[in-house]
Parts: structure tokens; sequence; C-alpha cells
């Protein structure tokens, strides 16, 4: 009955076995499982990277999907394993803030921790709790075991704040560069919250800087920029890009993640949102 | 009933969420579809590299499948949504040309203009057809929805020539490394059409001229050249490649995708089809 | 009936189509197949790569799972196909060595020269027998074709030992770098059954020579290093690895796949398993 898909967000690259196998876990477990991969390129050991990936993705899949999320730095040690319960999404990952973006979206949440050693495969290492533990609870739940058998709930679960950009003055908001996508565009973290004025028709006179470049144009499209033009684009993750048309902002900038971002208005027309 | 098979091949890559927040729509719409990933690592923007990769698999492919071909630098602008139906397998894609290597292989092809925007995902993003409209309609098809529930036909959409190669004198012909393959293998435009003699089990003398290298041996296999030799051999794609033993042409000669090539007799022996 | 799951193993890569077209054959053939990637981004044409990996992941899958593992840099040449069945699982390779751990782990193998044509793609490739032998012979497998079906048996199959660690005197042994992983963790093929007393809680005085470092210090997990420090730990593979929390050994050191890794103990402490 409960043929819950399992998709899965790791860390974990595509030149080892280490998806494959865990993969296997399942499959020995649950025969019928439909598992999908988000993405297993998360940057190594990047909580940040992954909670971005997940918290972009989920949202559309089935309800009653089951999402690893395995970015692990600390396996082995005392960190726990989770399993959340949202509303329509059920997420199983380490205890480190990796969930943090879906922590913040979701308003219900049921937050585990993992416990019940008999489901684990044995013996377990203490370097691959993706295959030992995570796939494995996978497996099992994908096959409708309940929740409440995998641990008890807690509440002091870790979280963190997704960097926001901040006002310097009346004019000018500081910000940071989430990543960069596989075409080179740079993810901002501001958001039409943050700058409305920025994502109006005929934005008022504005610079964003990035690197050493001023950015001074909006785009709707990533192929409305001229040739060689760097420019703003409103991203369908639902924050400001920084784009070339045809071509990597990233490597013309000089830009990646991690990097400033200053949006500067002319006039004092800033109107930072209250978070 | 119509459980039609889903494949993917698109310029995404591997690192972000893109693929699979596209297979998330499509399983949200039917959770019962199938999905194959033909390739996602097409080069970024590069209609030539994506309309290479479909034309090759497709074929190989159950009948009824769906194709999903994504390559789009033009998203949110007004090129059209195409949903084209040949003989035997069904493709969505952008109308940039991505597809003219299918056009040219099929003889029956009903090409229709997307439109029914019921089908999409609402609020749809300037920036991710993708997700918002091509996954949406894939899952839909999957699902059974009649092709002209889509939109009207249309005759004039975007197709262009794939490079041939072109006879220069009685004794040479310049053509073109079409792309380089991940074992390095430089794939040719030239065919069996265009250079019959060169793939006779005792060719007549001639010289493969790439970078500055002069290939001068065919061998039937990758294995069949001397350590570190460079040759042609009829690959798997029905092109003349240029390759190396267990090494890679591409680093060897220090050409790729783009380098011209030329193919010289020594008598005039050229016999260029006519096509 | 007999819906056997399939796997690939193989260093076809992701930057091209035929990963996907090895699909599609095995798709037209049996279209309720279920195909689980376990790494297609082995090394290119290196045979040591392919065998560790599928030794890795092979275990942890259903029974009755058939394994496609297509490391094949002699394809075309008169290098066999092979059919294998061991006690839980069956396998498809090339007649290289690439299954080599897998024999040295399975007690019953039935090893099968393949060679009935008939299930072939036709005209088959000289340079894709992936694609026109073995994903075929997968997809007639997975449907339930008995394994005799595909030709006769045969025991000078090729294999090779995996390099072992060897004595250089009483404190010295020499061993060497299997793999680098996706996280740059070095992989040795040093294991408790050569050093036991290096896994102990309390180890003797023992130095890990790597490239120009000395590793002093064993870590039960990947973050129980602290900042900077190399350090050797028991991996999930079985072997010990020489890591760095939240970095890179392999760059840290300057070391790789093939470095000589030497481990020395201060008294004449070691003892050599028997091998």
């Amino acid at each position: 009955m409960a043929q819950r898909l399992i998709t899965m967000t790791s860390d974990f690259g595509a030149s080892d076995h280490f998806v494959g196998t865990m993969k296997g876990v399942i499959l020995s477990i649950n025969p019928e499982a439909k598992i999908v991969d988000i993405c297993n390129s998360v940057h190594s050991f990047d909580i940040l990277d992954g909670a971005l990936t997940i918290a972009q993705a989920y949202r559309y899949f089935p309800s009653d999907t089951v999402h690893m999320v395995i970015v692990d730095p600390g396996v082995g040690t005392n960190r726990r394993p989770l399993l959340v319960t949202a509303d329509k999404h059920m997420f199983l990952a380490p205890d480190n803030g990796v969930l943090s973006l879906v922590y913040e979206r979701e308003e219900r949440l049921s937050v585990r921790h993992i416990t019940a050693e008999h489901y684990f495969l044995q013996p377990m290492s203490h370097t691959f709790h993706g295959r030992d533990l995570f796939s494995a609870v996978a497996g099992w739940l994908s096959k409708g075991v309940e929740v409440a058998k995998f641990g008890e709930e807690v509440t002091d679960f870790v979280r963190f704040a997704a960097p926001k950009p901040k006002p310097v003055n009346d004019t000018l908001m500081k910000g940071v560069v989430l990543k960069s996508d596989k075409f080179g565009n740079l993810i901002t973290n501001f958001t039409p919250k943050e700058v409305p004025q920025l994502f109006e028709p005929s934005p008022p006179t504005f610079k964003i800087l990035v690197g050493k470049t001023e950015v001074t144009r909006m785009r709707d499209t990533y192929s409305g920029g001229a040739a060689g033009e760097v420019f703003g684009v409103l991203g369908s993750m639902g924050y400001l890009e920084i784009a070339v048309n045809r071509g990597s902002a990233a490597k013309t900038i000089g830009a990646d993640k991690g990097s400033d971002v200053g949006v500067l208005f002319e006039a004092a027309a800033a109107a930072p949102a209250a978070t």
C-alpha cells in the first residue's frame, strides 16, 4: 500500500559506489521502492548547500515522499540521525541543520531522534551511515513502518537561519551569493521581499555590486541580456540572480558562493522588510 | 494504461536541483511515470550538442516514449515550446532547432505549438520552463492525454542542417569535430557516405588532418591501435572517430569540438556523395 | 515473474548518450525492467577501479540482481563477453578481470562465454558492446531467459589478484593507495587483517607514510580529527583510509591512486597475515 517515493540529496558524488550502494540497501528491504535522485553533487561537507538544494526541490514531489538529505560531515559522532515529518513530506537527515530551510517553510513539524537500531544494517560502520542507517530506515519507511517506531520526538534539534540581506544605511543593503549554478548564474540571497523596487517593471536607478562589477540592468529572462552584459534577473528559486546571456556570470565577474553582494539605490528608497 | 516512458536530455547538469525537481513535477502528476536520464550534461546552451545526443539515443527506446530535450537558452522569450510526434516517438523541446537531427531522420512528423496553459505549473517562472511547462506536459502526456489537446500544429518550426563535410578539390574534403566523448575520442562529421573508401578493408593511401596531426591508419576497434598511435575508427554513432588506444585523442592531438578535419586521398579518388 | 533488478557500473561517464542508450535497449526488450546506476564514472579504461567499485556495492543488492560491469577497453576484439552466476548475484562483463574481486569473494561461480548472437542487437558495432551485446543480454536475462541459453561454461577466465600489502622487514609493510574518493579520502589496501594493531583502541606507536606525510594518529570517525590534521581511519569499505576532517587528504598530502603507503611500527610488532 504505502509505496512512498524516496528521494536522495547528498554530497556523495557520482564517482564512487556510495549512491548505488545506498539504493541497493533500500531495494533489498523494499524491492518495490521507487528512488529518485534530487542531487548527489552537493559541495562536500557543505550543509548550507544541501539545505538550499532540498528546500528548492521537495515541494515539487508528491505527498508522502521520503526525502533523504545526507550531508553528514559528523557521521559516526554523537550527532543524532533524524526523521522529520512535515505536513506533506518526510525527511531523513543528520541533526546538523541541513533541514533548516525546510523547517523555515513548514509550520507543523514532528522531529524524531532515530534510535531503533534493529532497523539498521549490522555491523554498522562509523563512516557511512548513509548506507547503514539512513538507507535502511528509508527502506522500512517506504514499506509503511510507522514513524513512531523509529524513535522519540525531540525539540532541541539543530537549525540555523539562512543568511538574509541587511541594510547598511538608507540606500544600501548587503547580501551574499548563496551559490553559483551549473550555468554560472550567481544566486544571491536577495528576494522581492527585501528589494521589491528592483523587480518593478521600471525600477528606480540602482547598482548591484558583485566583485568589481556594477550591475545596472534588470532583465526578465536570461536571454534578454545583450552579448557580454551582466544583469540581474528574478530566478526560478525566488532569488535575485546575476546572469550573462549564454555565458557564465561567475566566470565573467570572478565571483562565486560567499561573494558579497550590495544593492544600492540612488535615492533613499530602500524599504527593508522587517524580518 | 498508457504508461509512456519519459526520457530526459538537457544541459541542466548534476550539480543543482534542476533535474530532480523536474522529476518531482512529473511524478506529482503521474506517480506511475517511469523516467530515464539520457544525458543531462549537454554543454550549456549548446543546441547542436543536445541535437546530437538525442539523435543518437532515441531510436533505442521503446515505441511511444516521450523524450524531453531541454536545451533552452531562450527560455522565457517568445520561442515556442513544441510537442513533436514522429512515427514511434514523441518529443518535448523548445523551438530552437534542438530536434533538427530528429527531423532529419523521421519521415512523418507532426509538430505542435504547446499553448494549453492549464497543463502548466502556476505561477510560471520566466527562467525554468523545464520545470513549469515541459515536465508538467510530460507528466500529463505520460498519463495518456491526447497530443491534440496541447496545441495546434505548426509548420514553420526551427531546423538547421547538421554540418556536413564538403569537397575542397578532387582529393580533399573538409569536415569538423562534432564532439569529443568522455574517453577523448573525437567524433567527426564524416560518415561512410562521404568517404566510403576510408572504411574499406584496404583503403587507398590517405591522410586525416586534425590539429597538427596527420592520421594515416584506420583500425577496426579502439584497442587495435599501437601504444600512443592516433588512428581512425568507425564509431558506434556512425561517424569517423579519431582515437587513441586506452588514451584520449582529444588530449593527445589538442583538438576538440569545432576543430577542422580534413580527409585527403593521394589519388583523386574522393567521390563525395551528392547530399 | 522474474523481475530481476539490473545495475550498471561502467566508465561511460555522464557527458554522453552512452548510459541512456543502454537503458533504452534494456527497456525495449523488457519494458518492466528496473535499472539502478551503481557508478558510471569509473576512471576510463581502469579495470581495477571498476573491480573495486562493483566489489563494494553488489552485496547490498537483492538476490538475483543482474550487475552489468562494463569497463571494456578491448571492445570489439576477441576478449570474451561473460555471464557469471554467483551464489546470489549475476554479472555481465568483458573477460578482462573486472570481476576479479567478485571472484575473490564468491565461492560458487559459474562463468559462461556469451555466444548466443540471436540475443544481440544487429548490426553489431565494433566499439559499443555495452549497447549492442551486454544491454541486450541484460534485458533478456531480466525477463527470465535461462543463463544456459547464452553460452557454454568456461574455466579459463581472466582474473588478477588485488594488490596486497607486503612486509618489507619486521617493522615495515608496504602497500598502495587503491583510489581517492569524492571527498579526497585516500583508500589504501591495508585492512585489519594485515595490521590488526592499528585498529586497536590503543595502537602501539606507528607511522603511516604517504607521499611526504607521516601520519601518526588513528581516529574513529572522519570528524574526529583536529583542523588540518591528517589521520588514519577504518573506512566503510573495510580498508585503512587516510583522511582530513572536512577536507581532502588527497589534496593536503598530494597523493592519489597508486601512491605508495608504508605502515611502520616502532617495535617489531608487525604480524603480517599469511595470505
